[in-house]
């Protein structure tokens, strides 16, 4: 990576860490000074730790997990490491998702509230089933040694292209979640009062954190570089752990290999047209 | 493009023109059935134009602009064309999206409701801003012929990301509008009576619309390929309509051009990375 393609990885990845974590601080401040508190008692202060867990977890953790192999100081760290990292950070995000249902389930069902009804629930857990499976899925395929190179080059763009729907779903769901409980416990919302700025600007920081891991993510330069003493020429090449860093989280080379998988020559073809495109995009 | 891959193009493309027009009949079957109908009054039945034109508009016809690039059998259309198609689309879906406003505060101003307080009002407004100066851009810089190829290649990468993060904020701003008017206009919401779930319903649809799209357009096999004819090791090469065609809807290989143009050298030698990097990919 070029010193300036550097720095702008670093001024955009400085960024998206003090937007996430204002993020965070924003809906602690939110539920400690505008709502009731948190606490685990069936009450309001169970609930709050809802939006906490899931701005903590399901936002901020979940879009580090994503631009995790990015990071220009790991790319000298083992690709098991690193995906090691990966599969922690969703882990935790995802424990942090399921205990923020149950402080919402909770919540319904000490106060005769029905479960289930907004299409913020179901959008939401439609998000945390699609990332339980999308975790193990990541888990069996990816981490452990044992699913063969062809169905790891299968799986790759799926994987990739449903941790960042899952991941855009939860934005989207975090947005209703703020619409929903402003309406909800905020009669004078309408008027704009304090906690409705302070909330409506929460949100944009969301979608503003969004924003930044999606250009991080999609930009090509800064995509962590193949091992260097991988062999994937070779259907039996000795050097599996290196097949995803030729495609994770890079929408422009990852179906590539699914479709090669079929027909070496054809593949070998697209390679010379690949090739032959990049020249021509050359000015 | 192989008969394969055409076939699952066609797949999700049909699929996608089905849940995008099941998006918009359900909201007109909303408004029509459920709701109070449409009119131009000051009412309720004008507030209704306002779901109706975005997801018709903001929502449809801006998911269809995004992949039209990617249909096949306009590839043989010529650049400018396609170029124009895009940009009409766009115009259109502008339109609908600020007619839709009008009516929304046409509504507000006559039932004395404030306008602009809440979370989907200030992203709802935020995306419109954005996508009429991602329009006025896309006009002048892409669509006129006075843009110099340097320009295109710096901006190309930003109009592709603006455009499909502006789609993203679009639905979640809907998924937030749905839920405010279901917890206005609906008090027995949470008994979840068929109204709810024909609304949630509705959310899901759109939700599924922009994960076919997202699916469409960042699949590099069903990119339109390059024009024939262009010459862009040239800096001053005759076929300035081909430079977007490397690069529209891509993200694997928009940013390179821009850091090429800095560096012809280092371009070439990227290059040939690219190359290998997609040689040892296959396997």
């Amino acid at each position: 990576m070029a010193m300036e393609g550097y720095r702008g990885f670093l001024a955009l990845l400085v960024s998206a860490l003090l937007v996430g974590f204002l993020s965070v601080i924003f809906t602690l401040i939110w539920v400690l000074h505008y709502r009731e508190g948190l606490g685990w008692d069936g009450t309001a202060l169970e609930f709050n730790w809802h939006p906490v867990l899931v701005v903590t977890g399901f936002v901020f953790i979940l879009g580090i997990a994503i631009i995790v192999y990015r990071l220009p100081w790991t790319w000298k760290c083992s690709k098991l490491l690193m995906k090691s990292i990966h599969a922690g950070l969703n882990t935790v995000a995802a424990i942090l998702a399921i205990i923020s249902l149950v402080a919402v389930f909770d919540f319904h069902n000490a106060k005769k509230i029905p479960n289930m009804y907004s299409l913020h629930s179901w959008v939401g857990l439609t998000a945390v089933i699609l990332y339980i499976l999308q975790l193990l899925l990541g888990f069996f395929v990816f981490l452990l040694p044992w699913a063969p190179l062809s169905l790891r080059a299968l799986l790759m763009p799926i994987h990739v292209y449903s941790g960042l729907f899952i991941f855009g779903t939860v934005i989207a769901t975090v947005l209703m979640g703020l619409t929903e409980k402003l309406i909800f416990a905020l009669p004078s919302y309408s008027s704009l009062p304090p906690e409705g700025v302070f909330t409506n600007t929460l949100g944009l920081l969301i979608l503003v954190f969004g924003a930044l891991i999606f250009w991080i993510v999609t930009r090509p330069q800064w995509k962590r570089p193949k091992e260097p003493n991988s062999v994937l020429l070779q259907p039996n090449g000795g050097a599996p752990e290196g097949v995803e860093s030729s495609m994770a989280m890079n929408f422009g080379n990852v179906d590539k290999s699914d479709s090669e998988l079929n027909n070496e020559a054809a593949a070998r073809k697209r390679n010379i047209t690949l090739d032959e495109a990049g020249q021509r995009s050359t000015m």
